[in-house]
């Protein structure tokens, strides 16, 4: 490399991000050798804040830095109801609906055999023990509407059968192959009103 | 913001980075949440380095952890030559394609009144200073091919010429209207090998 070491470092640094090629990462870095310093000390406290202060939630599995999270301690909210999604961004697109009161799961991941994911390396446990909570009585299954959240949901609502406890899969108002990350906030309460039954 | 304290500023900072939207600077913080945290550490000490470590060459100008910089030191290279770029990134460009083996100039921009950047605002008052050596015999003008660096080009012909010292345009084997950073080897090459003076 021609660069000075200090920046070639840098330059390694954003190229490892994922859709960062080097042509960015060295963009990206030029532009932090002009930024003020203060504010480049605050990008890297907040980088090294997000592995130090943020867990996951005890109850939920969301990031999360309070245990339990947020959303698992407020008593305003329905705990009848799991609406249950893949990542933590997911359950942010939920929120912003502001329709739903219930409570979450986050999975951190959807069952993927072509990435080698299978139900024990998502937080499928996790959820299985929240239903020896008596109150909850309807889990919604908001994973993605793509082949692995499909096959999540599959999975889910055959392993919870025994507990008879109802569940519904949010309806296919999002476009099918899409993200629920990328769906508006119309879209996705649409899918939620018109939420079916699985038998 | 529905997102935990820390994960909510890394996703603001990534968001001010040029070119990164927000979907894309969440998509990057949580990226950071899953890496492991030796490698967030050395990215943040990265960031702070390339700050803290870096400084302009007092010669050439261009970005250094040495100073004067490894080129500038480098007794090697033909001191009766200067090579104007806009940025650091250009030199790297140009020492890419191991043709040239003269010195360089940095000129940290070019002359642009639409963003408000005359001559005072980059660095050609430091160029003007080394001309004073007498061992300085040609300017190679390598400003990019667009409307600023031509204006720049132009505005250091006339500024350069009482010295009496060659003036060269690198030749237009450049896409006009690309960037320097963004051509290949061969064509900066070319461009090198087909400079003509300025009258
Ligand atoms: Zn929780
Ligand atoms: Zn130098």
């Amino acid at each position: 490399m021609f660069y000075p070491e200090p920046i070639a470092k840098l330059i390694d640094s954003f190229s490892r991000l994922p859709g960062i090629g080097p042509k960015t990462a060295a963009r990206l870095a030029f532009y932090v050798l002009r930024m003020k310093e203060e504010d480049v000390i605050d990008f890297a406290k907040a980088l090294v804040n997000v592995k130090r202060n943020l867990t996951y939630c005890s109850v939920c599995c969301n990031i999360t830095d309070t245990d339990p999270c947020r959303i698992c301690s407020d008593k305003a909210r329905d705990a009848s109801v799991i609406c249950v999604v893949q990542e933590p961004k997911d359950l942010v697109a939920m929120e912003r609906t502001r329709e739903y009161n219930g409570h979450y799961h986050v999975l951190n991941g959807a069952i993927s055999p072509m990435d080698g994911l299978g139900p024990d390396d998502i937080r499928i446990a996790e959820l299985v023990r929240r239903l020896g909570d008596e109150r909850v009585q309807e889990l919604i299954l908001a994973t993605n509407p793509n082949i692995e959240g499909e096959a999540t949901a599959m999975y889910l609502s055959r392993l919870v059968k025994p507990f008879g406890i109802k569940v519904t899969r949010i309806a296919h108002g999002l476009p099918v192959g899409g993200d629920l990350e990328y769906a508006d906030e119309v879209t996705i309460s649409k899918a939620l009103e018109g939420r079916r039954e699985l038998n």
